[in-house]
């Protein structure tokens, strides 16, 4: 039936029940239901870790330290976040933060004399933090990628910036986040050809220099990135290659940068085929709800996105029959929640007639719907590794992929095709 | 020693202790210490009032609606404002809500419709609108007051509109507030003169039709508002004709607007002087931390006022030392939280340096300090009337004082007159 090897996602949904969040050094052992008639352990060594991972659903550092640099620019209405108590709430156990612009405010200096971030922003979870490249190139106007680093004009105060791996892990340590990502040669998803094989070759380069850098092993795990963009022989060449430095966790990068779906899930597959069955799967930039469910059938673990608060503020709210667009006039006189059977503060409280008319107009309505769109997604998350563990994914996903295309009453291709890959079949028909 | 007559404000404390916030048509008798040998008992009857009134420090709709209108000319920068659920947390009691604004959206008939603005925003407490005529007059570029009511131009698409008494009263109705503000001739504080007399003389006649139009008395309380600006003897003839209306409960209108703190302070006093001792007072548009401590004392019940969290939105927090500026660059360094005795959220969980490093560039810390800032407020009322009960209202004050000064080192000449006509004896000295 259902045989895919990799289902280690969500795990800090696991260790939460055992009140065991901070585990380092120390063995433990996890079982996880592998498919729908046996259990099966997986035996992780957590002597370099912290604690094992989450969904990463709590970018409250990368949404807004990004807006502050994109501001001057197009984004001059700034929407809430939530706080860090509101995180906590909702059971997020894993924060995302940019190195580029903590580095840049307070400073990597400033958090270390400080004792690192989680002190600082008082957060007693987890924090990953980036490696700073991708805002780099995304934010700088002139940016030239050589074989020592990255030299770009500061997106501050246009002075020339160098940055090397060995800068980024050294910021990362001073942060001191429970995960960090290395410093790797990023390009848009969809370039193929020579400038691909040459991000894919020196990313492979760097990671040594990654490594070698990183001070605090013990106390803090180093992911490196698969690239290698929707070209299989060069995600296989990267993935042989970085899986030899037996690192803590991966990363999938490069995708949800405008590839075909197909490409997409395409990728994912191959590379959850390929990493270790025992290390975390972190997929980067992914994405909409129905992504998290396919990917993470796939095998993955771990993903972030500012979608779900992004597309709050512009008035969308998650349902499991799909996207609810608040700012349509018929909603106007809807005096039910967002979703019936959430049981998320916003629904508790507030009327989809009431968020039409104040979405847009009162920043504490935006506030209202990110968290609900982020109630709804570690609540999926939750729920999907239940079912993992129950041995009724085939259920969930049926009964998820039922409800979320009611509506349009069909799936599409790339889900069908995705699932035949991970062995789930759906069975289930739209109702007329 | 200190033997003004009226000190019945923050009631809703005292009722919260017996937990009956909503009080309705039942006689309720209420004990407060008047001077410091000697309690005495206010006959209350509450026959018409739906329950007795707070402090009015959660202006959410005052301030997002008002911020909506604002935002095409000013106040693009839209900043947090705080949830129901929070003011709730905060132990508000009352909110205010701006008529004109609701009227608009999302209009009288809608919010008559579906049950009332409690129901359709899920605020089980009090609220109170405002008449809705000082939006129509600050906001509108044409404007022109005549016996039958104003006619101004529309802020959203220009067209003309005209308000009397009965529209305001009529929309106010079909809000539903707890408290509902008479329609008035708004001038500014500081006009004399012809004018000044007119508006003075109208707002008399108006208040019949203001209270021939409330069509439920016995679920809505209906406030006049005593104008006059700083002339006393405007102010004595529109008290005498206002208060032989015998209104559930009454405002002082037309201050806080520029007007000299000597003038002002001599108006309150005037106006609680001469207002009925068993009736609630409220004082629109009041204030700093010092001014509501002084109006208290000279027997003001309730205030309301955009300052907390406008100057949290610049980066001021309330502390019992005054004002504490958190961009200022010393306070980087700065790892306690705002005030080392406050018990707020933001104080538990964030140092100052987070703050300094967050504010003006993530619309959590603007959250953070409006909401330490209402804390702070709500706190101070909250201590002020139980000092009273206490009989310990002088030893509060000089307390007060005596922090807030403490750098200035000097009490402003204006405060010391007020609590000479309040006869309170400010005894303390500064520390060198």
């Amino acid at each position: 039936m259902y045989e895919k090897k990799k289902y280690s996602f969500q795990f800090y949904y696991f260790i939460q029940q055992f009140n065991i969040v901070f585990i380092f050094k120390q063995t433990l052992k996890i079982y996880c239901t592998q498919n729908h008639k046996q259990s099966q352990g997986f035996n992780f060594n957590t002597s370099s870790w912290r604690s094992i991972y989450a969904c990463i659903y709590a970018s409250r550092h990368q949404r807004n330290n990004k807006r502050f640099f994109f501001q001057k620019k197009k984004d001059k209405n700034l929407k809430k976040g939530l706080t860090s108590e509101e995180m906590e709430n909702l059971n997020c156990r894993l924060l995302l933060g940019n190195t580029y612009h903590l580095a840049y405010q307070p400073g990597g200096d400033f958090l270390e004399k400080v004792g690192g971030l989680h002190k600082y922003m008082n957060w007693k979870y987890n924090i990953l933090t980036d490696s700073g490249g991708f805002q780099m190139v995304s934010l700088s106007k002139l940016c030239e990628i050589t074989e020592e680093g990255v030299r770009f004009s500061s997106p501050v105060d246009g002075s020339e910036m160098f940055l090397r791996p060995e800068d980024s892990v050294h910021t990362q340590n001073q942060i001191g986040a429970d995960i960090m990502m290395a410093l790797d040669d990023v390009v848009q998803t969809t370039t193929q050809g020579e400038r691909m094989k040459i991000a894919c070759e020196r990313t492979v380069r760097w990671i040594d220099r990654n490594i070698e850098a990183h001070k605090k092993q013990n106390e803090q795990n180093l992911y490196p990135i698969v690239q290698g963009g929707i070209d299989f022989e060069l995600r296989k060449y990267c993935l042989e290659q970085l899986i030899s430095k037996d690192a803590a966790g991966y990363a999938i990068g490069g995708l949800a940068g405008g590839e075909d779906k197909q490409d997409f899930w395409r990728i994912v597959n191959l590379c959850t085929d390929y990493l270790p069955k025992d290390k975390p799967v972190y997929l980067m930039g992914v994405g909409y709800p129905e992504d998290l469910v396919v990917c993470a059938c796939l095998g993955v673990d771990q993903f972030d996105c500012v979608f779900s608060t992004r597309t709050a503020r512009f008035g969308t709210a998650f349902t499991k029959y799909g996207f609810l667009k608040l700012k349509n006039s018929e909603r106007q006189l809807d005096l039910g929640p967002i979703d019936d059977d959430c049981g998320c503060e916003t629904c508790k409280r507030f009327s989809v007639s009431f968020l039409y008319n104040t979405i847009g107009k009162e920043e504490t309505a935006c506030h209202l719907v990110s968290y609900h769109n982020l109630y709804y997604l570690l609540n999926l998350m939750k729920n999907l590794r239940q079912s993992i563990l129950d041995g009724t994914l085939q259920q969930f996903v049926n009964n998820f992929f039922k409800n979320y295309y009611k509506y349009e009453k069909k799936i599409p291709q790339w889900i069908k095709d995705a699932m035949e890959a991970a062995k789930i079949n759906l069975t289930f028909t739209f109702d007329e």
